[in-house]
């Protein structure tokens, strides 16, 4: 089951040319979920090959303006391009007035249906949940409310023992019980055979946080404890730790520090102010904090399974 | 007085890599206008090296996103870099109520006065007037309402001939008058020295008409008469008019016939189509009817003075 991230951009508010402001793809099995929609992300999408038509649904941290000003370019383009599947937006209820305002100012009316999920204030919890995954909400602390979002796998069915399964002849309907852990009764042998004997256990299940934007907020910790890869904001170097408390935003060292008290696998660091040029301090700083950083530049791939 | 034209973007409504939806800059003396801001605009602003905060007056032909889609982000970018000037925005009243919207889901208020200038469904007229340029409006066919703009440099001053104005020894105060057209009264000699002795006239002033988007609309041929420099979107070739006229578009053979009946010294052409992939044989077809035709390819300088 594919698990794999793809940055489209991570540059903070200010836009400059090739730095483009935030928005991600987490494709997960047959899904494609897009994680905030600046200004671009279409024609990001069209650079790295993503079609359009595959993303399903689409989450909105907060409503300024590097989160979300290419939503409605991309709303519009799939329209053009005869888009007919559904297609989920979650995000704050005012992002659907100005949606609907855009639409009508040119009399569209979409060939596909698009369902608005509005996310209220104060809420923590399940956004969308199937047999696979579950995809929840937390709130960060970035003045305007803003929520983080995590993307987590299910627990995957222990791995038959084909050989053993041929051995004890076991039947096509028993297999699945095998797979969500029961053990097998051989009606010919009238013996019971330990599930241990037949399956081994899968991978630990990929989970992936979004934080972006957010001042340091320990509350998180608790809500993406443990999880493969944090993204977590890091819009300045320590030495501008003032600007980023002015602003609601994190340090290189803010980002590292709830890595390593949420103790996850992976850091990735992005949302960087275009007063740095280059990256490098951004990501020494992190590291000498939490080793395992990397920094979200645009066009990185990220295969869980590499992980 | 320079009077220069910069193509940011001329694809049509569906984006391309590397091909920018509508958007154009017309430099003018120390003025500097916006035509159309598809999505990316700021960026190809960045990349053509022309800083934001020199323009001073938008105009938005009409609230297709593939026109205006940008704006929101440029108003926004203004504001985070501190700008003070004022900023003239001219479009349909619609357009105001997403500004709106927009800024008030992530509660800014700008750093710099932004006047909303409504263009009324059927108006016809002078947007801006000062004493060098006067910019109007009038109606294109597109299905909603869609605005062209005429931009017309006022007749310039005759020139003073500095030779004639030492012989006759013209003070500094009848020099404005002579520039304007009139005769110098000499008093020493009781003598009337003919404007015409003393001065010779200036060049033509320059014109441009933009016309995007647009069906074959004659209507506005005596609109642009003569102008120096006519935009007309051709996003179809003569084989897919079919398609043209579904989509209240004009074929290259449309563009170059409105030229040539206006009798406009050059063609530019433009918002073509993203099922061609290079513009010879719209150029080709475009030249065919009127000789004098261009592409408006993005990154294209257009020096009135040249032409």
């Amino acid at each position: 089951m594919s698990f794999k991230l793809t940055i489209l951009g991570s540059n903070s508010a200010i836009p400059k040319e090739n730095r483009n402001p935030t928005s991600q793809v987490l494709s997960f099995d047959e899904k494609c979920f897009l994680i905030d929609c600046g200004e671009g992300t279409q024609i990001q999408l069209r650079k790295y090959q993503i079609r359009f038509q595959r993303i399903s649904h689409i989450f909105i941290s907060h409503l300024h303006g590097d989160h979300y000003f290419g939503l409605i370019g991309l709303i519009t383009s799939m329209h053009l391009l005869g888009r007919e599947r559904d297609l989920h937006i979650y995000a704050h209820e005012n992002l659907k007035k100005i949606i609907d305002s855009q639409l009508d100012a040119s009399k569209t009316v979409l060939s596909y249906p698009l369902f608005f999920h509005s996310i209220s204030e104060n809420y923590e919890g399940v956004l969308f949940e199937d047999n696979k995954i579950c995809i929840s909400t937390f709130l960060l602390n970035h003045g305007i409310l803003c929520n983080g979002f995590l993307f987590q796998e299910k627990i995957l069915h222990r791995k038959i023992l084909s050989k053993k399964i041929q051995q004890y002849n076991v039947p096509h309907d028993e297999i699945i019980k095998l797979q969500s852990g029961n053990d097998f009764f051989c009606k010919e042998t009238s013996k019971k055979i330990s599930n241990e004997e037949l399956t081994v256990p899968n991978r630990n299940p990929f989970s992936y946080a979004f934080c972006s934007d957010t001042k340091y907020n320990e509350l998180i910790v608790d809500k993406i404890k443990d999880v493969t890869v944090l993204y977590h904001e890091a819009t300045f170097m320590i030495k501008h730790k003032d600007r980023a408390s002015v602003t609601n935003h994190s340090t290189s060292e803010d980002a590292a520090l709830i890595a390593k008290k949420a103790d996850v696998k992976c850091l990735l660091i992005g949302h960087f102010s275009q007063r740095y040029s280059n990256y490098e301090n951004l990501l020494l700083e992190s590291k000498s904090i939490f080793s395992n950083t990397m920094v979200a530049d645009q066009g990185l791939e990220l295969d869980f399974h590499q992980l």
